[in-house]
């Protein structure tokens, strides 16, 4: 371990330059604020897009949106108690706009993201890739059971929250046979937690290494040559071929959830003759609410023996290697880690 | 009116040579079955389609899909007694297969449908353009209020039945921003049952006569030149162009139904990054289910003097003149009729 001199915390700043750590003032937590030392963040696969340039960032900034840490010091009216084991949610949402008001709080008008904000404005330590991270008011923060390893806990906050936000949007799983496409960290969750409500979950990849991960992760590889009906699909690929192949393994009723598809791609032809007679259904999340969260870390907590959650998150690196393994990890590993 | 000798009925049966009005014996009704009456048929424009060779259709076989009549006979088990006002379900379930266990009767896997059955099977009297329809079990009869005119129960069975489903795969629609996309009967009920629901209705259709009756169905037509932002966009239209157009108009969180295509068209170019940042949700229904059936009845029941439902049908002809209505109507009048 580093020494760091009192009063003063380390982050790691992506800029045109790299990832380099820098020095900075702890800050104290104003009203509703919350100052969390991080113990682990996991590395999101959509940092990576940000790093090799795919999509637009603020920039500089401190990545790293999957985290989990103690609570040190709180504004008043922070919303927990220092000593807090906690994760925290990406979106910072204001609770008053329309949007936040119909419930779409992840839409705020005045949103603003954890490690996604610019270290040069008023929130510098937005990220989890650091010593400390800030979390203002309009952060749902929830409390996590020791029981949960830090490396199962640091990825509620994007990959399990958005996974519950997507099958919330499915419909009740029990006995349905349900299609997850893309075996990723988002994919194997999604597959768990269908099992957990008693589907009968196929788990479709193009890597045959991640295909294979489904077994331990409550599905089964989902053999294209077989290919069955399915009432549900779950895309965490992003892949409009993918799309396609689900749209047409729908059965009657069928719903296709999309969840992959975050950045510009090709469209999906999509024939509305066979939606209307099929009363199929073709439905988008992105991001999730508070709830999801909370549903996440219960989730998390309830099957932490059950999956083999911590074997598929890399040991963790020093804040100081963080540019190392903001790099695409190999197939079996679904998560790089900073323990910063 | 014509002169009819005992225990014969009479139908108009569409075959490759036209439609032409047969004599015939009126059946007893079996076990389970129920003979009706046909006080009034309205014509919808599938038949339209059928006559014109449009979409394939047992062929000769009595047409008829909406109509509304009294009970005059009845077999051992049958729903409802003798002298009942009803209206009746286009589909005969099995209620036992496992499309029907799981609750999409419409889908049943040995499905038949009033007025698609051919004259020459075992079910020739299956049509509304007819003095008598012989009705199976598995058909759902629903009782008519007296207050309800013919002309304004009749389209129940299918029109009002469907938007019904429509509105049911909307979800709530209290203050919600509704684009209608057609003008004919079924947006037309729509636009009403939307506004019913305290939903803000705008209706487009390409026909401005036909838009222009929005108005006196709880909503306004449609600018395509202000074109704002809609949380609901129900189809009856079935055309691609405007599906796009929906889609675009959706606002976050927003739902597309589609009802309108139902016979085979170009597909629609779906971005699915929109659907997943937007949450937006695109779904089918076709025909429609029992208690679609028992709500439009109780809706047309509730408006019937609240809405110029009379006005947009047609004067009835007679029976011997079904080959003159079975062909579209003026852009203000929505159906024609059939009292036969």
């Amino acid at each position: 371990m580093d020494t760091l001199a009192p009063g003063l915390t380390r982050a790691a700043v992506w800029s045109a330059d790299g990832v380099t750590v820098r020095e900075m003032p702890l800050p104290q937590p104003d009203r509703g604020q919350t100052l969390v030392r991080v113990d682990l963040a996991t590395v999101c696969g959509s940092d990576l897009h940000t790093v090799l340039g795919n999509r637009p960032a603020a920039c500089p900034s401190v990545l790293g949106h999957e985290a989990v840490g103690h609570i040190v010091a709180t504004g008043a009216d922070a919303p927990l108690a220092v000593g807090t084991r906690v994760v925290w949610s990406v979106t910072a949402a204001c609770g008053q706009c329309p949007r936040c008001l119909v419930g779409f709080t992840a839409k705020c008008a005045r949103v603003r993201k954890v490690g996604h904000e610019s270290f040069d404005g008023d929130w510098p330590l937005s990220g989890g890739y650091a010593r400390h991270i800030l979390l203002p008011a309009g952060v749902t923060l929830v409390e996590v059971p020791d029981r949960v390893p830090d490396a199962v806990a640091a990825p509620a906050a994007c990959a399990t929250a958005t996974v519950m936000a997507a099958l919330e949007a499915a419909g009740p799983l029990t006995g349905r046979r349900v299609l997850v496409l893309g075996a990723g960290m988002l994919g194997l969750t999604a597959s768990a937690a269908c099992a957990e409500r008693g589907a009968i979950v196929s788990v479709a990849d193009p890597d045959p290494v991640r295909r294979s991960l489904a077994t331990a992760f409550g599905g089964t590889p989902d053999s294209p040559d077989i290919g069955g009906l399915v009432d549900v699909a779950l895309d965490f690929s992003g892949a409009t071929a993918a799309l396609t192949g689900a749209l047409s393994r729908l059965d009657l009723g069928g719903t296709l959830v999309l969840a992959g598809s975050v950045s510009p791609g090709p469209t999906v032809a999509v024939n509305p003759e066979a939606i209307v007679r099929g009363w199929l259904t073709l439905t988008g999340v992105h991001n999730y609410e508070p709830r999801h969260l909370r549903e996440a870390v219960e989730f998390l907590s309830g099957t932490v023996t059950r999956y083999p959650w911590e074997s598929v998150v890399a040991a963790p690196v020093a804040l100081d290697a963080a540019h190392e393994v903001l790099t695409p990890t190999p197939p079996g590993v679904l998560r790089a880690s900073i323990a910063p």
